[in-house]
């Protein structure tokens, strides 16, 4: 019988273990060949998903992107919490608020200063902002829909707004945790969120 | 009689060579040897300002923070604009509305994805946030004391908000320049301020 490699799985592991080395040493240290270790699988099979430096940036931040977006979708609303927390919540997908999201956010950072020297990595880059820039629009067009919202606001800046919000505070708590700390992040998007409804 | 040498005119040169090399060809990429080169100077004086690429890009981010901070210092209150207009011209000053701070902007990403994995940048990682959370603060505290702000805003959350959507823009134009223009960058920023404003 043929051995039957679970692509999905294998992708997810050597995701993981690309970030891990990315994390740790910093994307210029990345070689495939050091992930291919720490991720247990031969240089060969890795080449299959990719092949340079880029590549290995580019599926980096697809598998966060995806990783993200059903993050995003499994979401379900339950009563025990308000509308408002839940929205607010939603946000937290994309802030570094624990471990796990630190090393997303962490790649992220990494694969974007290094869109400023690769116009390879730009269409994806474009493609990560849009996702996030509708997300988080949806997260006003919500409260306005619920009719917390205040009356007058522009959804179109609104929506830069909360973008801009929600990266600079994942870039300052990634680089300042001691000045801007966890609690801070969190008691600051509830300042904003709450500043936008009556 | 001794060959005398401008210390500050070599640094600045030897500072806008170094961010031509980082802004073209990325902080990986940014050798000693190419920046004596573009800066028309030997290698070995160079070594006297930076021996590694830490060094390199600590150097880099000390003159772009110095060249802000000066900037702000000899700005002056001229009756032309409102104190509103005034205060907001001050908030570009860290925002790459034009070629100079794109480039100094460029800089601070390519330092900022280092940090996280060189823990000797992350002192002047501290100060450049100290810095800039303390000028923004100041804009709020304006604000206040020219009687323009709302009653009951939070300094604190409002220095962190301000903070986060200067640093979230710079971000999002530098990368993404056509999905989030030069306009609505300046956009933005003027309906935040207008926001916290009676």
């Amino acid at each position: 019988m043929p051995k039957i490699i679970d692509h999905h799985k294998r992708k997810v592991r050597i995701a993981e273990a690309t970030w891990k080395v990315i994390v740790d040493e910093g994307i210029e240290q990345a070689s495939v060949r050091k992930i291919a270790k720490a991720a247990g699988l031969s240089t060969g099979s890795l080449r299959h998903y990719f092949s340079s430096q880029s590549e290995l940036l580019r599926f980096s931040m697809e598998m966060v992107s995806e990783r993200v977006i059903e993050r995003a979708k499994a979401r379900e609303y339950s009563e025990d919490i308000s509308p408002l927390e839940f929205l607010t919540e939603g946000v937290y997908e994309v802030l570094p608020v624990n471990e796990e999201r630190k090393i997303e956010m962490e790649v992220w950072l990494a694969f974007s200063a290094k869109v400023l020297v690769d116009s390879t990595l730009r269409e994806l880059s474009n493609k990560v902002y849009s996702d996030m820039h509708q997300g988080l629009k949806n997260v006003v067009l919500a409260l306005q829909s619920l009719q917390y919202a205040k009356d007058g606001l522009d959804l179109e800046l609104e929506a830069n707004r909360l973008h801009a919000i929600v990266d600079g505070m994942a870039m300052h708590h990634l680089l300042n945790p001691e000045h801007f700390t966890h609690d801070e992040m969190i008691q600051t998007l509830k300042y904003h969120l709450q500043s936008l409804c009556k």
